[in-house]
């Protein structure tokens, strides 16, 4: 399209300093490294006490002003919750008062594709890809952009999951599910792909290059057959079977692509 | 063996209160749980931002006065970091002077087992395992304690791959690498296995119970076979192929039996 490439601006918060080669500012890219995982790790301060605190979470950015954005474009995080947990309760909080910007988070998103062995302890690593974020948390109050946030978060899990449950949500479902909305202020993501390195002394040493194993294990993320519930009637659906095989298809391939020498 | 299993004290800071049955205080569950994640999530505050920072690092649960000590033990965190990245700086700033009792950081270790389908949307969930340890760091000083917890670390990468590397490291090795003790102040996980539920209304529906289709997608971890090194000279030993096995053979029967009604 020949469009550029947004990026976050690189400032103190989310600039990559260690093995900076690694750092990655593409929104696109960002935004697609959280979307593909399956648990969020939010960190947030609470007043009562000096440690921060972390939740695994499920969430899925997004645009409910312009649900046609792409990847690449800004865009909010959702996050989904039960409507009395301390991190809505904060985030409520967070959005009350005239100059509320709400609950200062960060959240991670994290894939390992692969174990690095090397020579030397010390030069082995992880093929991986590791998004941060950070922004301002408020609780999502609007019934048609909570609606909006549900579909999305669903539909994340197994893509058109939606639409193939009981619909609409009753009042208590609507009332007992709280929703944060992320607004992103700043994020950077670091990836690591390829072989196996080592130093000179050690590439030179004739005995260990004789003795050590080096390379990959590549690691993916894998999907068994489905196992009905016991009130299940119904043979698994083509949707769900066809997402458990492309899941497969392109975790493994993931994985094995980060493992070629680049 | 008639031991009384030890757990982590109930507290303002670790307690779980939405769905508390699913919480598990038992320190070998948490410790089982942080040692088998290949990615900790640690977050700790900053002095210059207001958002609590998340770094993926690579840790594992120890005890250095008593290497013989088992999960169910209390135990020490290791995280493994560049000696000069920032939250190594801030450990070092924690372990200086007369109170310093170390940086207090959150650290989350979780695994998805399943993808568990029902109904309503509002009652899908994961199948998964959580644990999140509040603590102190320090940065390691101590030039035994520092090899104890660089082979601890290696060897939770791949079992015994440390005395398979070229050994000992270099004084550069270890000058570049810091290693952070967590001394644990306070832990909990929480852990959901099973099947689909559904609310009674939902059970009594017949035309949903006839066209949705309920239960769970098993998720675990699979490693492909490993890829050599452009520089590989060696056959694939019998340690790593041994741990490819194992850790796909037990990560697939985890999800599976998480996948069963209980």
């Amino acid at each position: 399209m020949g469009r550029y490439d947004l990026e976050y601006p690189k400032e103190a918060t989310n600039t990559v300093k260690r093995l900076n080669d690694r750092g990655v500012y593409a929104l696109e890219s960002i935004h697609r490294i959280v979307n593909s995982c399956q648990i969020l790790h939010v960190s947030f301060n609470t007043p009562s006490q000096e440690f921060p605190a972390i939740l695994p979470m499920i969430g899925q950015m997004g645009s409910f002003e312009r649900p046609s954005a792409d990847l690449g474009d800004p865009l909010d995080l959702y996050l989904h919750g039960y409507v009395s947990s301390r991190i809505m309760n904060l985030g409520r909080a967070g959005s009350e008062g005239e100059e509320a910007k709400g609950m200062p988070v960060c959240v991670a998103a994290s894939h390992v594709d692969g174990l690095v062995l090397a020579i030397s302890s010390f030069s082995h690593s992880y093929n991986y890809r590791s998004a941060v974020l950070f922004g301002h948390a408020t609780l999502v109050t609007d019934e048609a952009e909570k609606m909006y946030a549900m579909e999305l978060i669903t539909d994340s899990v197994v893509p058109d999951r939606w639409r193939h449950t009981r619909l609409p949500p009753t009042n208590a479902e609507l009332q007992s599910t709280g929703i944060l909305k992320v607004r992103i202020a700043s994020g950077s993501a670091k990836v690591r792909a390829g072989q196996a390195h080592d130093d000179k002394s050690d590439m030179e040493n004739e005995p260990v290059r004789d003795s050590v194993w080096t390379g990959v294990l590549p690691i993916h993320q894998t999907m068994s057959e489905p196992v009905a519930s016991p009130y299940n009637r119904v043979d698994v659906p083509g949707y769900i079977s066809d997402f458990a095989n492309e899941f497969n298809g392109d975790n493994k391939q993931q994985s094995l692509d980060a493992a070629k020498d680049q």
